[in-house]
């Protein structure tokens, strides 16, 4: 029968070759058959640089990558039949020339992982500082024994230095070295992986996208003074970025050096007459630098002030600084659990991503892939306010200030949109790099108008748990008030022979298996919430700053009866239910469907986007991922427990979770009504969703809104923290099978540390003197500096054995006195009836008959 | 106030260079300025073959075009984001080379219209013999005056062949001519309308698609003995065609030639002492070949076969060939209108047009825009069913049936397609050349599963109309069976408390403006009509023939129950009805959409598709064009009057007409409801869609399913003909204004003519002995070879005084108790509020604050 959606979670790391650490990712041998995702798993980043972890020899690769978070190129998206306001330009984030190749020939030879006879090997990431470091020894085919040992390293505190060491040791032996360290663009004509994407451009949509002719325009190639340079301009999108590497070759024996550079390579070539016992390092520090648009001469500049100032000190201090970085991470971001070895270190392994993203992302966004592959094409989504921020809010502030502010910045473009959709106020682009939309399939991208109301979520979210109320007034306010403006102006009055209410029709929500409907329910939850934020910050800001509010109407006009309104579209907003069945339906019509029997459709015709046509799809009650359940988890204050069970009972088992958002929502909904297997099934899903490759595509980049996901599952799901209407509330769900789990949250100044038992909760004041009013449990309390807060816990909340499966609940009765029923569309085999047309197929010509 | 939709009946010809001509197209004085327009209407074609109505000088022009019905190239369609099922492969119309060259020049001053001094011109296109004419006379700048004259002919006789001749005479004193006669291909590198489309993708929809690269590969280039001759092959699509020319100059005065070819130019080139008086002729004929893909030098051997046959006759027997087949055309396809000679002559033209689309069609299918350009990428959709098989049905029936049974030969493709969409049967394409779905983008393409059931609507209504049983037997009843089954497969059973009803979802009916729906009404009422004649088909052919019957049950595999089962879902088809309105809403959810106030969207703003978001105009209520109402008239005898009516009503004022396929079928049912102006008004649009260039895109071709619909305007709308149920019924709604109306009616094997005159209906058996039954106003009469039925007219039908204009009928209640209300989405303008971001649209330089 069918093996479901849940055979995910059946897929767990070969721990042979990937040995459980607390603190790090081992890989204790090579293989050339998973090189994708380990690629994307051994990724050294800082949010800002990312380099995927290939061997230093390149040679084979799923995707040589290097990215700099924002630096992509344009291209005409060319539909092939277009309609007005599609996108019309595509942004892609570019490969950038590699630093990290160190190739290495001992007596001529070449070290190739994939041939090589290797007689040990092991690579580690460690999460206690952020250096990947790998050991191997290598048997010569002359029969010598080298030993190789590397370090990569991108920084966290100088945002544009990466550090490589390579340490070559002859173990048995004299031989002639050769170590050449490069800068190669293989964006331009070299990357295999890109070649293929070109020719496949119909399979996945979630890779879609190609240039066409050469991205890079060289500007400037350099190698001199033991300095590499590379600096180029994008074609199209006019930006420029510039690439540069200073070599320290440290050895005791005799050795030289030549440099060469042109286009697309620089490079300088170590020889060294290597004797036995010694070893030779090579110390090579990058600094890539990007820019909308200065002139490469002027990245130049900034490569050389970077290099000459990391020149002055000697590696370890950077090395040091990163792991102190680290250090402060961990203090503020460390969820411990009282589990295997196995899950705390795929735990610390997502929430290490989650810095690799977000760390150094500084201006910038934060992209779906972080900047660790060219999945999603780099771009920016709903990912980062709805999956990211949460954990950046509460772990550490100035990040999420630093993704809204980028948001902010982003309002001008995000006008324009909503012009060219007939709205007003502004709408945030689906999809994007540089502000624009760049999504091209409307139904399942621009339809997701959602986004804005995420945005605004992300705002109160960290306006609730930092009192930044200088960031209100600044960025966040002008964001409530054009997103309010949008809502109000897409909604409509409809009145069902009583008072009128409010209809926003023609959107998506997030589940991209339903597309534009009417009065998506977490559509209008969340937009209920987007216009009363704006109506009370605008009220909060006129009675505690008349001054700034005075200034804030004037410069975006608010008219008097704008904020009434905006209450009146939110009081009035249709929230669709149905009493018969008692629950709340994805949209209106969302019951008309047939329900789509999961249990009747096989694991090899997974994910369904991949083996349906949308049409097909968008026919049945099915979920790509969680929608009303989603609803339920950020607006938990809104439904009732009961409402929440019966919801999470009807959604799950037609939920496919062919999308990685939607694990982490499902387990923290299932863990809050009860579903305790269930929520721990998800949550293992999610857990490994990278690790374990669980939906085919790691290769392309690190899931990193899953990986926030995650944070959430554990802090939200299983710790039962909720933050509605600015309080901070816990109820615990503790597995039954772990013994403890423990977190910390930034709360307005003030660090909390949260430790949850089977039979204790416990708050500390880590950091910060002020108490801190909490609610557990619905009993107010406070933690002070004085004494942590210790509350018993008699139960781990409501227990409900077993998972809910595949199998739809049918034969409901809607309150209209519809039934529910469930189909399945059929896999359709032609069948062999004779025609005698049949090698007519196509047939076009004119002439057939023609003697 | 907006000048509304109406607006487009406001654009004249212009008389004084379009005199009126019940015969005619005559243009008075050539203009560069709508080059694109005249090129179209001046075309020449047979259906085959077509020449746009370039002069023959060539040089400028809007798009030099020669098109050969499916001859077409294929290419990657690339979709920003593709989907599983989303078409792959574009196809488009190759215009081949061109063949109307004639370049003359004068003491080596060439003859170019835009410039030249022209002190005389006509030219004229005769729809009594398909000639194209032209005289001008040519002041030359040493002030010679030349005569020169010529004609143009794609003729109907032979398909493959056209004929030029081209005459000079010097006027005044003597002169060296050069006459050069090219065959051109300008698809590969100099066709400037190719260029500029190519950068221009974005802006109509309907142009979309370009090639990439060389798309006529040379395989052959000849000039010998009089003869031209060119070969080409496709480069994907691998499709074959030749063109070949023989030339014959026929002069008094000394003369000579030369001839030249390369791979995309032959000519040959005669220059003449020319002497006062003398009139030099240059006899062109042409031959054009084409097939999918026999190589290219077996269409070399049929050029010459066909040039050598030719060759045996005088020009002047072609020409007498081709009106005695115009001869034969008017003799059963005229419609004859008691109006003024404008009005008789727009008629004729579009029925001059249809013959010209479909009259040697032969085994092709008839394209949206026949052979008369490139728009639409020369792709056939159900236009051809639904607009211009009726034409073709009662009036040559055996265009009709080659139309079809070219759809019967698409049935294996169309079974794969159905296959992909996970749907039994066959699925036919929406727009189509090779018989693979074209269409790329779903919601107004695909998702038109409608045009199943148009297909077996058009089998139907042949059969009827000609009792062409073995029709039926080998090909329509295959159609009938596996479009049966993809409705069955697509429905489902839904039980509202009672007995279960048969729903279709997700699928778009005929107005584009409104996609992706529930129980679309008119996809509805034509699948039940489609499964009712599967059922009915099969009965009667085991009555019939039980020994054909049990052949075609093994053959098609039929099972017992499958007739059973069609006839349950065509019995509890969902038919959407308010009863509330009265209406019937467009499908399930229709009505809960605002309604879109068009009184208030200036006419720039039209039409919609090109200034609105698609997933503005979805939001609303509001027509691309007629879909109900299209279902009122299809299936008339399905709705009372009174619903017709109020139907009528209520999506007259919501029917922007911004398709040409709209006002033909408001126009019908407006003369059956009485809305006897309206009726007019919109059959002046449809007679002037490509004369008056209305929709601003006759420039691509003419809009032949429009021409369609103006033969049903006249026939059925005023003519008040039906055919439903297999019985002729007349009830007419002759114009006030007109004094009569008359219409020829081939019906199984005899030909009628009917005459309504204001107090008269008249009808006679003007071929063929058998009596015809036939139904005036409800009473059973017949028509014999003995005397014309004759019935007295006490009027002309119901008669309600006005149009509806533009403001839609608000505030009306539906059954639920829900109003209607009207909005409209306003152009929004970017207020100019201060922003301190403004400068950061699209800003992503991760360096701004970088020294």
């Amino acid at each position: 029968m069918s093996r479901g959606r849940r055979s995910r979670a059946h897929r767990p790391l070969d721990r042979h070759r990937f040995p459980a650490d607390p603190w790090r990712l081992v890989e204790t041998a090579y293989t050339g058959e998973d090189l994708g995702t380990t690629e994307t798993l051994f990724t050294v980043a800082n949010g800002y640089l990312g380099m995927r972890g290939n061997p230093e020899e390149g040679r084979e690769a799923r995707e040589h990558g290097t990215y700099l978070n924002g630096f992509h190129e344009t291209w005409p998206i060319r539909h092939a039949e277009a309609a007005f306001g599609f996108a019309r330009t595509g942004q892609t984030i570019v490969n950038v020339p590699d630093a990290k190749l160190v190739k290495l020939y001992v007596d001529d030879e070449p070290l190739m992982l994939g041939t090589s006879e290797v007689e040990s090997y092991e690579r580690h990431l460690d999460f206690a500082d952020g250096i990947l470091r790998r050991s191997l020894v290598w048997r010569t085919p002359s029969g010598k024994r080298v030993r190789i040992d590397s370090t990569r390293m991108v920084s966290m505190t100088e945002r544009h230095l990466a550090v490589i060491t390579f340490e070559v040791t002859m173990l048995t032996g004299d031989a002639a070295l050769v170590i050449s360290s490069q800068l190669l663009n293989r964006q331009d004509g070299q990357d295999e992986y890109y070649q293929a994407r070109e020719s496949d451009g119909t399979s996945d949509p979630r890779k879609a996208g190609a240039f066409e002719g050469r991205v890079l325009q060289p500007r400037h190639h350099s190698a001199a003074d033991d300095r590499l340079t590379l600096g180029y301009r994008c074609t199209h999108s006019g930006m420029t970025m510039a690439v540069s590497a200073q070599h320290r070759l440290r050895t005791a024996d005799a050795h030289d050096v030549r440099t060469r550079s042109e286009d697309d390579l620089a490079k300088q070539v170590f020889r060294v007459e290597a004797t036995e016992g010694t070893t030779t390092r090579l110390e090579k520090v990058v600094t890539y630098h990007s820019s909308r648009g200065v002139p490469v001469r002027e990245l130049l500049d900034r490569c050389e002030r970077t290099l000459d100032r990391v020149a002055k000190h000697d590696l370890a201090v950077y090395h040091a600084a990163q792991r102190e970085w680290y250090d402060e991470f961990w203090a503020t971001s460390d969820v411990q659990v009282g589990a295997s070895p196995e899950v705390q270190q795929a735990v610390r392994f997502n929430l290490f991503m989650l810095a690799q993203a977000s760390g150094r992302a500084d201006g910038q966004g934060i992209a779906a892939k972080g900047v660790t592959g060219s999945g999603y094409e780099g771009h920016y989504f709903w990912d980062t306010e709805i999956y990211v921020l949460p954990f950046l809010v509460y772990t550490q502030p100035h990040l999420a200030r630093n993704a809204l502010h980028f948001r902010r910045r982003m309002l001008p473009a995000a006008r324009t949109r909503a012009a060219e959709m007939a709205q007003s106020g502004a709408l945030f682009p689906w999809r994007t790099i540089n502000g624009e939309e760049a999504s091209a399939y409307y139904a399942a991208g621009s339809a997701q108008m959602h986004i804005n109301a995420d945005v605004v979520h992300a705002v109160m979210k960290y306006v609730a748990a930092t009192d930044d109320v200088d960031f209100l007034k600044h960025d966040g306010v002008d964001l409530l008030v054009e997103t309010a403006r949008m809502w109000r102006d897409l909604g409509f009055w409809r009145s069902n022979g009583g008072e009128p209410t409010f209809h926003i029709h023609g959107v998506t929500g997030p589940d991209e298996y339903t597309t534009v409907v009417n009065n998506n329910l977490f559509t209008n939850v969340m937009a209920r919430a987007n216009l009363e934020s704006a109506v009370r910050v605008l009220e909060r800001l006129r009675e505690m700053d008349p001054e700034t509010h005075a200034r804030v109407v004037a410069r975006l006009r608010i008219a008097a009866d704008e904020p009434t309104e905006w209450q009146r579209c939110a009081e009035k907003m249709t929230i669709p239910f149905d009493a018969g069945l008692g629950i709340h339906p994805q949209d209106d019509y969302f019951l008309d469907r047939e329900v789509w029997d999961l249990s009747r459709t096989p694991e090899e015709l997974r994910p369904l986007m991949l083996h349906y046509h949308p049409l097909v799809i968008y026919r049945f009650q099915v979920l790509k991922q969680a929608d009303v359940v989603l609803a339920l988890f950020l607006h938990g204050d809104r439904f009732t427990l009961e409402e929440k069970k019966a919801d999470f009972e009807y959604y799950d088992p037609i939920t496919t979770g062919d999308s990685t958002l939607s694990a982490v929502v499902q387990s923290i909904v299932a863990a809050e009504v009860g579903y305790h297997e269930a929520a721990m099934d998800y949550f293992v899903q999610a857990l490994h969703t990278d690790l374990g490759d669980l939906h085919d595509n790691t290769v392309d980049g690190m899931h990193i809104a899953s990986a926030g996901g995650v944070w959430a599952a554990l802090v939200q799901g299983f710790g039962g923290m909720r933050d509605h209407q600015r309080r901070l509330t816990f109820d615990p769900r503790l597995p039954a099978s772990w013994s403890s789990l423990a977190y910390h949250l930034s709360w307005r100044g003030s660090r909390l540390r949260v430790e949850v038992t089977q039979d204790l909760l416990r708050i500390e004041l880590v950091a910060g003197d002020a108490p801190v009013e909490v609610e557990v449990r619905g009993k107010p309390a406070t933690v002070t500096v004085e004494a942590p807060l210790e509350v018993p816990l008699e139960h781990q909340g409501p227990r409900i054995d077993g998972l809910l499966g595949d199998k739809p609940q049918t034969g409901g009765v809607r309150a209209d006195g519809t039934k529910i029923t469930a189909g399945v569309p059929d896999p359709v085999v032609i069948s062999d009836q004779h025609d005698p047309y049949a090698t007519s197929v196509a047939g076009t010509d004119p002439d057939a008959d023609q003697p």
